[in-house]
């Protein structure tokens, strides 16, 4: 069997012993005589799983006891909609910080929601999306419920490193494709949503971080499902959970706790970003990087464009047939787009690279 | 590797040809050198499953082109508030037929949503749920948006064989734990929706069924992802869709379909209702059955009480000796319930009622 090197942006590269190890057990779990598909979510072999996938979350971030972590269904396109409509009620209004494409629809589904509650505190959208606003940039409204910004942009392969500064109002953020890459703080965020299908396992999926300040602000005129309350209070079995997606995410997690848990992964992903940047810069009229400010530039996804779109079908076409798979970039942007979430290692980086010298050398 | 008896309630037993041939691709997909679940939901490879998936289910029921078929997240709980969310605006009301608990939670969500505009047609609850109600105990409301009701009840045991008559009202239905068991027409549905964890994959997939009328009818002020235009518009690809599971869905129709699809999955499905019915009806005064009306006898779930509740637990206790898994009642409920989804086959009924004879023999 030939692996190839995945640079998909999600669903993504996942660690091969995660998945060796679903697939050793996939008909028969740890004895049971049934697949942890076909298994009852109230059962205490499942019950095992979720609370471990649960602890899990906890343990790499040093989860405070101060925020419930669930496990949700609907992607963050859910999350979009859900979080205003439980949070912005009673004269709330949230700030929202547009630094590109799925930062905008948070900003439009809260408007959607809560019409003018939803505040407009800085976009970037007439400059692409090429940089992050500066602090200054911010205009935050006093006393919001929170300030609401996507931490890595997958589109335009920008990332926050320094969160904004918001003088005590809770964070508010899509994490979907850097949560769990790097450690931070996770005192200062009112609430942390993540599509698990980058960083965590497969799609269909949503880790979920609340703290409790902001849940005990949520709308409780909601249907069930649409109330955090609902989920926080049931261990995230209020009702039946995507426990396959779960029981993944907890083999990955598990992986990358064998092999140093966030610190090594943290690391790595800094290398990787070390020898790709090193190369991109090395080559600033061939490579030629889509993000503006390089403090800015993501550590999960990497956007450059080539001298013509020729050249960037050319690298595509070739390094597919050299074994790499995804580097096209989004459909509406074009160019090349190199997603290197956890699961891509820091030796795949290296034959990349490799094959990006090798490429200039003979298209440059 | 030995595999049990699995008559857990859902998540349940999933065909073993369809579990197989997940396993043998976990590592390698077609080739493609990936997971399933690491190739994005744009990509080509992952299209052709999704829409095999669509189609599998369109076929099984002959689906007219009137109506949508969509996959979701969150299941049949986020179902009981997003259809009123959709529908029941602009004065509409909609009718409820309360059989058992989620038929009830259906009810109490849609009031959440709608107020008095959800309106209870008929409730057998005063009978612990132990029939389904007459078509003369129907209070339909003339002009109803819809009438919901449960097709099958998991909980009490109850599955409705000939369908509520309305009078031209559509009828909306939550069929989460007998949808693809059986043949029925479609055309009289405006909505129908099921979790996949019972009959057709892993729990995190809902499978929709809309009609265009009542498509039609939507509220357009929601979040994107609470609108059923949304999806029905972008063929379930709106947002990433939780493509692992419609990969199994699509693993399990396209089985059930090479052994001669709804044709020979109702066939068994009745066989498997005669032996175990057979059974308990034989033995009335120790396998008790908590339906009340012969015709209302659910061929799904089958639930019965024997002469005392150690017994109850004896028979539980040997029957997982025997190799048998699942066959705790409900919770709240107690007893005994074999959930006898379309993966259980008639031989696995056959060795149950083998082990119901000798149990009564011991213990009769």
């Amino acid at each position: 069997m030939a692996r190839v090197i995945n640079f998909y942006a999600g669903p993504a590269a996942l660690p091969l012993p995660a998945l060796e190890r679903a697939q050793k057990e996939l008909l028969d779990f740890e004895g049971t005589g049934m697949s942890v598909m076909e298994i009852s979510h109230r059962a205490k072999e499942y019950d095992a799983v979720h609370n471990e996938a649960l602890d899990l979350v906890r343990e790499f971030l040093d989860v405070p006891d101060t925020h419930k972590v669930i496990f949700l269904q609907g992607g963050g396109h859910l999350q979009f909609g859900m979080l205003p409509m439980n949070i912005l009620h009673g004269g709330r209004v949230a700030d929202f910080i547009v630094t590109g494409n799925w930062a905008k629809k948070a900003y439009k589904e809260a408007q959607v929601v809560a019409k003018d509650a939803a505040k407009l505190a800085a976009s970037t959208e007439s400059e692409q999306f090429t940089r992050l606003p500066s602090q200054e940039e911010l205009k935050l409204t006093p006393g919001a419920a929170y300030v609401h910004f996507a931490s890595n942009n997958t589109i335009f392969g920008t990332q926050w490193f320094d969160f904004p500064e918001t003088g005590g109002v809770p964070l508010a953020s899509d994490m979907s494709s850097d949560f769990l890459s790097r450690k931070f703080d996770v005192a200062p965020f009112g609430f942390i949503y993540a599509g698990a299908q980058k960083n965590l396992g497969p799609s269909g999926l949503t880790v979920v971080l609340i703290r409790e300040d902001l849940l005990a602000q949520c709308r409780e005129d909601l249907p069930s499902y649409l109330r955090y309350k609902t989920h926080a209070d049931k261990n995230s079995l209020y009702n039946t959970p995507p426990c396959f997606g779960i029981y993944i995410l907890r083999n990955v997690l598990a992986y990358n706790k064998s092999i140093g848990g966030l610190v090594t992964i943290e690391k790595n992903n800094r290398e990787k970003g070390h020898l790709l940047y090193g190369c991109i810069d090395k080559h600033p009229d061939f490579y030629r990087g889509t993000v503006t400010v390089k403090e800015h530039r993501s550590l999960m996804n990497v956007t450059f464009r080539l001298p013509s779109e020729e050249l960037d079908a050319k690298f595509v076409a070739e390094s597919k047939k050299a074994g790499m798979v995804g580097l096209k970039g989004y459909r509406d942007v074009g160019g090349i787009r190199v997603s290197m979430y956890n699961a891509v290692t820091v030796d795949n980086i290296r034959t990349l690279v490799s094959f990006m010298e090798e490429f200039v050398r003979t298209n440059g």
